[in-house]
């Protein structure tokens, strides 16, 4: 059992050795990304909070933690208040927190872990970079950085040429009269380069930096260099240096009178800060691989439809089997996942989910990010609610889907089936919309909420994330997300489509798909292109739990004729018990 | 005929023997509002457009005019394309073309018509601040300055004293620890004040700037004060000073050492150059005026309650009327909008119409802010599409309603019928929507588009804008658009709902109610206050273009109970013929 209470003594200490006041804590890593490596889980060993968000703020007398609220239970069962206040992360923010509390005095940070758009909202605090972080020295049995293999991503998967995407970077950068651009997002670095690594459980990623000069060339930095084999360093080319982060600090220096764009929000303070240091004018820009990798092309679009396909008989595997087991009991929440696990490792290709799979019975599915451990684990009873999202990695697409399911072998209660169809037809509404171009993620957020709205009920998670092409399930910049920036929806963006809604202490539902945007057929007098949802996930909705009575004959219509499509693709893929299954799930509602 | 080519020269002559290679003239005056006076009129002097936003940018050797999708066809006829290029606000914006044609150039500006944020986005050219205006160098016959008798607004419609609100804004100036604010949105002068004007022909302003400081005192500047009556300084009190316009200087110069709040999209430029150079802190910050005065109080809610019906007898006799004499032919756009006015006239307390009613016929009907001229009055045929939006200022509220109409005899041709059908159910799902607090108005617009989207068809205009009380019937903050800040739906708060259908050379569709927000009656399980919306505005649609087949029940019921309670409402203050023909025309489409 870790002793937080210790460990923030320790660094207590040497903060105060340090000449500061206090110290911030956030989730984040050097490359600022959702998931971290065990090496860049401070935020983890000091409190306890093992969440995908947030932040401590640590002072000689008083330390918080700041989550947002899907995180509200998990931190009050991982943190302890004796030494750490919980607040929430937009209601109670730090900067009100430190006001009150620091006002004025020296607040130290770790430039590496903090962008330059983040650090501006602190105000009130005297800012004091630290670096290095000074947990890493009290941290005694801190994790190695990941240092796994880093391989080529094949053109099969990646549609284009990294020296076609360089080019068409360094393009952007010397249209805008700049000479090189910060790459901290990994994520962009894998894109730019068609490579892959394993340095996350759930993200093909090798956590590496990169610069990419107006004249197309990279330097790329990462933690132990050699794990590039000379095989990849050549499909690399010689326009690509591959670099240990220690020739860092150099690279910048060499940039002294440069043009040098860096995304505010996406990279490390401590990019800008040396960057000015050493003479260069850092420009804010956007991370010119962001848009474009959002925008999958057609061979990454057939890559997500075929490791959908191939995704879906291991999740119909898995449906037919709960639909079998649970009405016995026996089964739990971590038997389940595991399960689910099993079907997927013998899908062609799978290579590791894309995310900790949530296996949430009963009151558990209302924990929106509930994980699922073998403290926590509770047993799927007869007659239960169950809500289990999941997804995997694949080397042509990644895979994200949830469904909500009734154990049975009773009648659900028609309170749950009238909020599970309510949360179907909004995921129905926002998945068979048509939209004009130039409309965005936060415009669109409502629609999959309405009928919720209905009965004066809602969700407290956005309606859906941008997804990844063999890289994160949460891809930004496009969200279903009222607080997403607004980037409008284009053609060849993959977004999932999960609207919710959780009684507390008492169930959970999530309806997810991942949908592809594309351009749709032209209608008479249309004076603009307009965009369409093609839906890549193949599963049956929850017969046990759909209310035919509350949907239109619109939505009837739509459900019975995805659940055709489905049948016909993956059926012929299924054994015969559970082809057999899924033609009574799918069978019309519409008699 | 104005010389628009002579006006242009002249200017230009200005700007050689002053040094700069050009100037930005844009639509606003010194209040930087919609509405402006005659002498403010400087866009329309020098390029002959009138609509109500817009910028020209004059060089020596070429001038462009920008303007929104709304004013594409009347940009094209009121100027000369051999003067001015004719340019999208947004798709070709300003910004881009002084790039291109004046990159580093010096480019002169009114630091009196330009706030700081509009100033702050334009770059690449050396702006160069030019005060008094050359435009009034060269423009001979500028009327004078308006000068109308400013009044008090009574406490029965203004609901809250004067002193009341000028005390809850001080105390927030107070909490920020600043020591005044200026107000140079002459609205909320006159919100905080108490007070009415005429400046302005279809807003009740008297065109004032003031000062607000941290002690509740405010300074009133405005051009020739004596209009203000010894009755109405006494109303105002001794904490209210009213002065004229050339003391603002000097009052700016008092302030130095002071914190000053200057909202820096809502005021000139001028005031934040003026106070940093007499040694004042600026700091930005919103107009604190701006959302209360949107969150109107019991007082004015009712106020708008009863102003609307009796809007609502004007309205109805004028459709009466219209559905008498339309299929006759013989009328016009100009004829039916005198003859809605006259109706108006004779309704109690009205001032002045809210806007230039809009009154287009089959083509006009698709210009979206067509106003009808002597030179563009146009007949109403039979068996036309047509649109009329109009309002009325009354002490008690602001009303703006659109109807479209049929002319007949003949029955409407299906394809208006079908696209009239989706418009009326856009409009009827923003109108019903409950939503939960803290939802803003960018994140609702699509639930209006949705039934046209369904179509591929879609509006170029915002669904709905805030409506002020007896002030400006397009007020700030809140709208129902994607382009308007994100600034959540409150209690008390006036939007229009009006969504549209433009057929080009053929025919336009809008419907516009007034909604009020209001908290909903909590529903089972709820967690958050919920909203919804009190339709304010009392009038039939049109059954001659109503289609019930692409109708919902619940959308026929709603209908159906909406014009049961225009007759019950409205029928009483009818006259015998006018109710006849409310009767059949609200009678039930659920037969």
């Amino acid at each position: 059992m870790p002793n937080h209470s210790e460990r923030l003594s320790a660094l207590r200490s040497v903060l105060a050795a340090a000449g500061v006041d206090g110290f911030l804590v956030p989730r984040s890593d050097e490359h600022l990304g959702e998931y971290v490596p065990a090496s860049g889980e401070r935020l983890a060993w000091l409190t306890g909070f093992t969440g995908s968000a947030g932040m401590a703020a640590v002072l000689a007398d008083k330390a918080a933690v700041f989550t947002d609220g899907r995180y509200t239970t998990q931190v009050q069962a991982e943190t302890d208040d004796s030494l750490f206040e919980r607040r929430h992360l937009t209601e109670e923010p730090l900067e009100a927190w430190l006001r009150a509390h620091a006002e004025g005095r020296r607040i130290g940070y770790d430039p590496w872990l903090h962008s330059e758009a983040a650090l501006k909202r602190i105000t009130g605090v005297q800012l004091v970079p630290m670096s290095p972080n000074p947990i890493d020295a009290v941290w005694r049995d801190r994790p190695a950085p990941p240092a796994a293999a880093v391989v080529a991503h094949p053109l099969e998967y990646a549609g284009v040429t990294a020296e076609t995407k360089r080019e068409a970077a360094a393009a952007e950068l010397r249209k805008s009269g700049e000479d090189a651009v910060v790459l901290a997002d990994a994520h962009s670095v894998a894109w730019l380069l068609n490579i892959r690594g394993a340095d996350l459980a759930n993200t093909p990623l090798a956590l590496a930096f990169a610069l990419l000069r107006a004249d197309g060339s990279v330097r790329m930095f990462l933690h132990a260099p050699d794990r590039v084999s000379a095989e990849t360093r050549s499909i690399l080319g010689n326009r690509v240096a591959v670099e240990p982060r220690a020739h860092l600090p150099a690279a910048l220096g060499e940039l002294s009178g440069r043009k040098v764009r860096i995304d505010p929000d996406l990279t490390p303070e401590w990019f800008a800060a040396t960057l000015r240091e050493a003479g260069a004018i850092v420009v804010a820009g956007e991370d010119p691989c962001r848009l474009p990798r959002a925008m999958k092309n057609p061979v990454e679009q057939q890559g997500a439809r075929d490791a959908h396909a191939r995704d879906a008989v291991a999740v119909a595997r898995f449906l037919a089997w709960f639909a079998a087991e649970a009405p016995k009991g026996g089964q739990s929440e971590m038997s389940a996942a595991n399960q689910l696990l099993a079907f997927r490792r013998e899908v062609k290709g799978f290579t590791a989910e894309s995310f900790p799979a949530i296996s949430g019975a009963a009151e558990n599915g209302a924990i929106v990010h509930y994980r699922v451990t073998e403290a926590t684990d509770r047993p799927i009873a007869a007659d239960e609610c169950y809500l289990i999202d999941s997804g995997g990695q694949f080397p042509d697409g990644t895979t994200d889907i949830t469904r909500t399911l009734w154990s049975g072998p009773g009648a659900a209660p028609a309170g749950l089936c009238a909020r599970y169809t309510a949360v179907l037809r909004g995921h129905i509404a926002l998945g068979t919309l048509r939209f004009p171009e130039g409309v965005a993620g936060p415009h669109l957020d409502a629609i999959a909420r309405r009928p919720l709205w209905e009965a004066g009920l809602d969700y407290d998670h956005g309606t859906g994330h941008g997804v990844g092409s063999f890289l994160s399930v949460h891809e930004g910049p496009v969200a279903f997300s009222r607080a997403a920036k607004v980037v409008p929806i284009r053609p060849g963006m993959i977004l999932s489509d999960e609207p919710g809604y959780y009684l507390p202490g008492q169930y959970g539902i999530r309806i997810e798909n991942l949908l592809l945007a594309r351009l749709a057929e032209p209608q008479p007098d249309q004076v603009r292109p307009f965009l369409e949802f093609e839906t890549l996930t193949l599963a049956p909705y929850a017969r046990a739990l759909i209310e035919p009575a509350l949907l239109t004959p619109a939505e009837i219509r739509w459900i019975d004729a995805y659940q055709a499509r489905v049948l016909e693709e993956v059926g012929p893929h299924l054994d015969e018990a559970t082809r057999a299954w899924m033609e009574a799930e799918c069978a019309p509602l519409e008699a």
